[in-house]
């Protein structure tokens, strides 16, 4: 067990907290999910791999200096959050979405306390969802993210170009044929688009990332990006939008909350994440719409609405098992608590 | 008890629990108001009808193949928002709203997808509002309305026209007078308006077949339609938008809930559910010019909004008497049982 | 204790409770704190001062009428948000945004409405943040204020010129320099633009109200303020803007919120409250630029969001001490329980 004893280190726990962050944006309490996660950024930028290990780390910081439970600390739960808003911030406000730009001095001290306040609104959003047995999931990033994104344009110090990087379906052409590079892409694409990597080979590295902790969870992930580009393309979605990954990064995380991770994989479960993927796809482009008047992304905010929507009503359906937050660890480690369960019910849960 | 025999059975019981659907729009656990609904909007198009009762069935089987509470499914709640999103979306993209249009088959995929999510979330809103005992009314219709009417727009599949029907009241005219038709179309209108029914004599259809359930909601529903009418003309609302019953939709729909259904009717809860009434036709426009720019319609939003606003605080208030979502039948059978309770304080409740 | 005589008086107590309601605006209990903030105001304009005592004495009323809890009532609870609101309707529909001009008939009716609806308003966010021991701020006003404002603009009867005052910093220049005024006008006014006073004086004297009740409450206040107003001329935000209070009136009404009134004064939550005041200062900003399409004012939407942000998942951090609002009184009393609950911890708390 060197690896848990690394992550009980006085100084060094850090390090292993801040890379479980990292895999947590993907559901993943895993510190080598995270590392490979990490790789697969760098080959495409070592800005952004940098930024995402600072945000991370700056919101686990946060709520190690508020003095909040290690427990939620050393699974990396108060970084996922930090580790996105620090990765929008830069996206967005750089002349060069695909690379990113180092940050200035201001920007820097504007994301980390975007990141440090996503510790709290985790910490809110929680409290909020605790008798629903719900997770935050991302939405402290989507809140911080958007209201960060809207003041940053406004101050000098900060030098924001214009927003390089299209946020609607309706600023790519309708015109462009469906071929054989909107597929591969566009499915690896969806993946690298959950930590804004406009990059094909990064979402698959990502994947691979995901299959070291759990093969369920990465094959569900891979399900949910096809599902939301087939979607897309089905229903005549723009070409350029479909290859750039951004019907399908919703219609991934999707698929991976309600396939196995906070619902017991079953043949109900399996349909209800791919009804979930196919919602998310066509919302992905009604919210983008909804804001691209003032000229915001929409980011991980149809995964965390339909996600809501079929979660927090989970006990009314008895065709779902649910799996509470505080016990999820993997797909498969959540099925076989199940049956052990049913197979003896008297035993200790 | 035939009807009741009917509503057992084993296959054609979903024509009960859908025909209670439609009715439960407007408050009525009744097959027969249901019934009398549908024919009110028949006579205005056939397409309506159907696609109501489309709606109203796709909502009600998600319940069933979810396994949701059979007792719930037995009373329609899981048919009345699926019936109004599948509505919507038909209305909102038709070159003709009063008639409306044969979706095409993928608009058809596209509005059961809608009425089955919209299923999903009652069950999630219901929990979230479940501790305060506030129903979740139509905000799961209006959520899903507003998050599927905008990516209608943009997918090539489904040939949506322009929005043919104005949405705010500045897209009326300010000089025309108000004339007598203006008060009783406007009048009858506000009550074919909850189902997207441009026709005043819907609208007093669709009354009759509240009155068959309880004559107190028909009564209420008349009066905030009257209300709603009466203050948008006093405040020199736009004689179109009054006609068109968009000023007194949301004040009817308070005006039932608050006065007798989710409270005890007395004269508290009927000045209450004036009041509400009143807010409600000011705040239909608020929020139509809120939603103008990006093209959507208001939907029941209003009412949901000022009843949630005077219903989840009503344990503050001794002045109100109120019942539990649970408990609610009609206005007769609340009162009935609140006064039979204060006589025989000590007897079974 | 003529004070108290006063407080209970059946025909009397009501004027207590308004002006209780004044002083809650900024967190002040206390009827002399009321008046001097009142007093603050009507040497910057008559209108305002008794609109405001309208608005409070209309949110008051109503709680009475309902039967809403007396303790509630006495302490002024139901009357802030009334004063806010009507404020806010008078300020946006005069022509002269500093002086407001008489209400007509019509608007005075419909402002009596917004009060009314604002103690409904109070009682169910109350109710939904009960479990988690936090207050509904000021957000009735702000939901309410929103929703009236927007419609008031499209009816007849009510005279709205268009709205007078900027809403967001890009209707400020961008090249003024700052110079002194900016620091002495801009903190003082940052107080004033609490009650919609566009007078820098006014606003300090609203501190000496609030000192009156509570010197740390005051120091806080000034503290936000100052804080609001440094950040945004650190990151280069407009003069015209800072000048006006327009960074700083959020920042100051969190800075009292988390310094000392709902979290224990301690080293911690004072850098908390100093962060939250950053924050604000940001968000607002923010928040402005996303309404300015709809020409919506912020009102203090901030203020609320970064304090419930801070304040709803306040259990999870053990670095702070939460006091649940029913108890908060003043930061002085708040921690004076809090040392003797320390000293004597198995004393009566």
């Amino acid at each position: 067990m060197q690896l848990d004893d690394f992550r009980e280190h006085r100084f060094l726990g850090i390090i292993d907290w801040t890379l479980r962050g990292v895999g947590q944006v993907v559901f993943q309490n895993n510190p080598l999910s995270g590392l490979v996660i990490l790789l697969g950024i760098l080959i495409n930028s070592w800005i952004y791999a940098a930024i995402c290990i600072l945000g991370a780390a700056a919101g686990t910081l946060t709520a190690i200096i508020l003095r909040a439970d290690r427990a939620l600390v050393r699974d990396g739960l108060f970084g996922f959050n930090g580790a996105l808003v620090a990765l929008a911030l830069v996206a967005f406000t750089s002349e060069n979405f695909r690379t990113g730009a180092v940050p200035s001095l201001a920007m820097t001290a504007y994301l980390i306390f975007g990141a440090a306040l996503s510790t709290m609104a985790f910490a809110s959003i929680a409290a909020l969802l605790g008798p629903h047995k719900v997770a935050p999931l991302t939405m402290p990033f989507v809140l911080i993210g958007w209201l960060f994104l809207f003041a940053v344009l406004k101050f000098d110090a900060i030098d924001a170009g214009p927003m390089a990087k299209p946020v609607s379906p309706d600023q790519f052409s309708y015109t462009a044929p469906y071929m054989l590079p909107t597929w591969y892409m566009g499915i690896g694409t969806s993946i690298g688009q959950i930590f804004f990597q406009d990059n094909w080979i990064t979402g698959y590295i990502i994947l691979i990332g995901v299959g070291l902790h759990s093969r369920i969870a990465a094959g569900m992930g891979l399900l949910g990006a096809i599902v939301g580009t087939a979607v897309a393309a089905l229903f005549g979605g723009p070409e350029g939008a479909i290859r750039d990954g951004l019907f399908g990064y919703n219609a991934a995380l999707t698929a991976m909350a309600l396939g196995g991770f906070f619902l017991v994989l079953t043949w109900n479960s399996f349909f209800y994440a791919v009804f979930g993927a196919i919602v998310s796809a066509w919302l992905w482009a009604s919210i983008a719409i909804f804001l691209k008047p003032i000229g915001m992304p929409v980011l991980t905010s149809t995964f965390v609405i339909v996600t809501w929507l079929m979660l927090i009503g989970q006990y009314a359906f008895k065709a779902l098992v649910p799996v509470p937050p505080a016990e999820a660890t993997t797909p498969e480690h959540n099925r076989r608590r199940y049956v052990e369960g049913k197979r003896h019910p008297s035993g200790p849960e």
